[in-house]
């Protein structure tokens, strides 16, 4: 392996400064003129490129001074710190072996592109700056995440992906299956006969790891998911995808102010982590994807998130006097536009808004004093609105049979889920927070199918 | 949340010695006379169970000596150290809450079980030691996984699950749809008609992320996935699972040296980590699961691994005189009893065989000179046999073109994969590493259903 990364040059420089090096990189730009030009190039290892200077000394001048965008060379130089330019340092050239040709028709010219036509070229547009930067910020928070609780101790559970039941709840799922669709088994009955399938049952992929989690969070404490989940929703908008990533904790002993703590504890963690080691591609979204980004990431770091009940959050919103598309009154799911409101007129920071209505939550949310709302929180931020939901769980067996009940869900479905409050029920909270989400928030990036290397949305499943 | 801990305990006695502590937990066992008894409870915080000490003083001394296995408790007392003891401290109680009661049927009582039995109650089983242990380590080992990574600059890539080529190449694959079983839409000709599908076309669950893997070295040098994949394969045995994980790291500007590099400090790191963070836990596996795990891990560890070229493994193997079920000669694949005869036998240490012939091996493994093997390797370990598979890839256009042709796959199929070879050919490498099969290995566990929390194999997916 050629060891050297531009990174390392970036970091020390000093140590580097008139020294010999090799450096193996793809070709970004080439300016040059009859005896002298300047090729910037790219290793992968770092957001910033390294500029190689070129003279007409060297043997292949003139085929270097004319390679195409994305060539992969190899370039043996001295390394010369240059104060007065705009790159801190760069190499002059003694040696420019081409390894790899590139071709005048690369799809990924230097000039600006639509991130429309961008992912139409999927493959190849984590080579532009925009998605160097969210991809190498994507690969950062997903280590912060595990970094996070793996420091408290938390253990890392993969739920599984292919479910036998559909009992989830979260969403419309895709089928699984092994059978020839051109020829369906059937019983005689004439329905599909899934004993001939795979599984010997109706499977679909999950879309939450939750209910799995919680029977682990009842052996190891405190635990968390962080994978993949599906939804098979028809929805084509910029912040729905078909596949996403998804960070799910479930903390035994632990009530819903627990949860809230750990929550507040963990967005803030994961920002300071990006904003520490990828300052550049932060400094990159700040200046040309969303111009408040640090004043909005700041805020987030450095306030105590508000914290109120839902009845006070609808009757803040009667009595501020704004419009809204949507009127707001309890009972009512409260809307993104009542979200924004609160959290970026009134709050000016994160709030979380606990104790929903029983009515508009799941029937696992744990059933508070008054009959009518649930333990539940929901965390929205400035510029997005909701952004993890969780609740604490309902630990007491009747309370929760009689819910299920309420709700005609079939128990025999849920008999695991149920011993688990049979058998030693115990306070516990957990939430979900949609990766994509966060990632979204951190890089300005306004479209989901621009924080996921190769998306998949209704209709659209390329590479 | 109740903060403390029984790990905090077992880490920092010194400093709770003589000390009044609250600690909530699961009863494991109760021993108990008229006057006096012992409770074993656990939080999940730790492999080690905490002792504590009930006497007839408490108000509800009666009750608590009674209960049954499960039932979670809060204690407060006094931790005193007890030098003389088995366990080095023990909290003689001053109050004990019964915080959910459980049930004398409780499916995990204190006695052996089989593994078959504890994969029934696969909700239940992460509260026995062996399972306890077990999925610790899974967590620990994941964590090792993205470190070893993060650590060295790679960038994590979340290459996806659901694909819309069947060309991955590596097994046979499920089926994804959205359409009604029942009543499957078709076209004028009578074939299944995809353009009502969800996506539009037929998509499955991705075998592999490699090909993808492959777009993001060429842009950012040095990645890895780590993440679900599928086959569905037909095969029940202990190694093969529906479901699993895989970690598949590629690098750019790196040969096949460098693939077995990295592979063999990874796999030390990896062992390395979790030795050091679960000594306990690698202590039970070493008594109870596997005697000569130690031994064999220290091994590893401490070994330079073996390289050899396929070439000279069917030499020695020939030369070995060794009775093999399947003869031996050039161009075979390797059995597993000629692999675990190389590493166990004649080398006793991890051994990369390298050059396999290009019939038994993958389109995209690189061409060697000599025409007839290709930059491949396989690590064989002692006790398992193939535990990573890996080679250079073919980053010459015409060469994997010519592959193609021969083995009769439709280029179309793969345009973005050959476009990285058309836009600056790269030298680059890597390889894939099965989680399941290295927790396997490190902890002795035989039948990978007993290394997954809920595991998917051909008629079970339960849970």
């Amino acid at each position: 392996m050629d060891k050297l990364t531009i990174k390392s040059l970036y970091r020390k420089t000093e140590e580097y400064s008139g020294k010999e090096v090799v450096i193996s990189g793809w070709v970004r730009t080439v300016r040059a003129s009859k005896a002298f030009g300047f090729v910037e190039i790219n290793d992968g290892s770092f957001f910033k490129n390294l500029q190689v200077v070129i003279e007409d000394s060297l043997e292949n001048f003139k085929e270097v001074s004319k390679m195409a965008i994305s060539t992969t060379i190899k370039v043996e130089g001295i390394l010369e710190i240059t104060p007065n330019s705009k790159q801190p340092f760069e190499i002059k050239a003694k040696k420019v072996v081409i390894e790899g040709k590139s071709n005048s028709d690369y799809p990924l010219q230097k000039k600006r592109h639509t991130l429309e036509y961008l992912r139409s070229i999927a493959h190849l547009r984590p080579r532009s700056n925009t998605f160097s930067a969210v991809f190498r910020v994507r690969s950062l928070a997903a280590y912060a995440v595990h970094k996070f609780f793996q420091d408290r101790g938390f253990v890392y559970v993969n739920t599984p992906i292919i479910t036998g039941s559909d009992c989830e709840g979260a969403g419309e799922m895709f089928q699984l299956t092994t059978m020839d669709l051109n020829n369906i088994p059937k019983t005689n009955e004439g329905k599909v006969d899934f004993s001939k399938d795979f599984f010997g049952r109706p499977t679909n992929l999950t879309v939450s790891g939750q209910l799995s989690a919680e029977t682990y969070a009842l052996a190891f404490r405190d635990v968390y998911t962080f994978g993949p989940t599906f939804r098979a929703e028809n929805s084509n908008t910029g912040r729905h995808a078909s596949e996403f990533w998804m960070i799910e904790p479930e903390m035994a002993f632990a009530d819903l102010t627990d949860y809230l703590d750990v929550a507040e504890d963990m967005v803030k963690y994961i920002i300071n982590y990006v904003m520490e080691n990828a300052p550049e591609e932060m400094e990159f979204f700040n200046r040309f994807i969303d111009k408040g980004l640090f004043d909005r990431l700041n805020n987030v770091v450095n306030s105590d998130f508000k914290r109120i009940s839902y009845t006070e959050a609808v009757e803040v919103l009667q009595k501020s006097g704004a419009k809204f598309d949507y009127d707001v009154e309890w009972g009512i799911d409260l809307q993104t536009e009542h979200e924004r409101y609160l959290t970026e007129k009134i709050y000016k920071k994160p709030v979380f808004v606990t104790d929903y209505p029983k009515d508009i939550k799941a029937f696992y949310m744990r059933m508070n004093e008054d009959g009518k709302t649930v333990a539940a929180a929901d965390l929205l931020v400035p510029g997005v609105g909701e952004i993890i939901g969780g609740s604490q769980r309902e630990e007491r067996l009747d309370v929760l049979e009689k819910r299920m009940e309420e709700l005609n869900l079939n128990k025999e479905d849920y008999w695991w889920y149920l011993e688990l409050r049979k058998y030693g029920e115990t306070k516990h909270s957990g939430f979900g927070l949609g990766f994509e989400r966060i990632l979204m928030y951190m890089t300005g990036m306004a479209n989901i199918r621009d924080v996921i290397p190769f998306p998949r949305t209704p209709g659209s499943a390329e590479f």
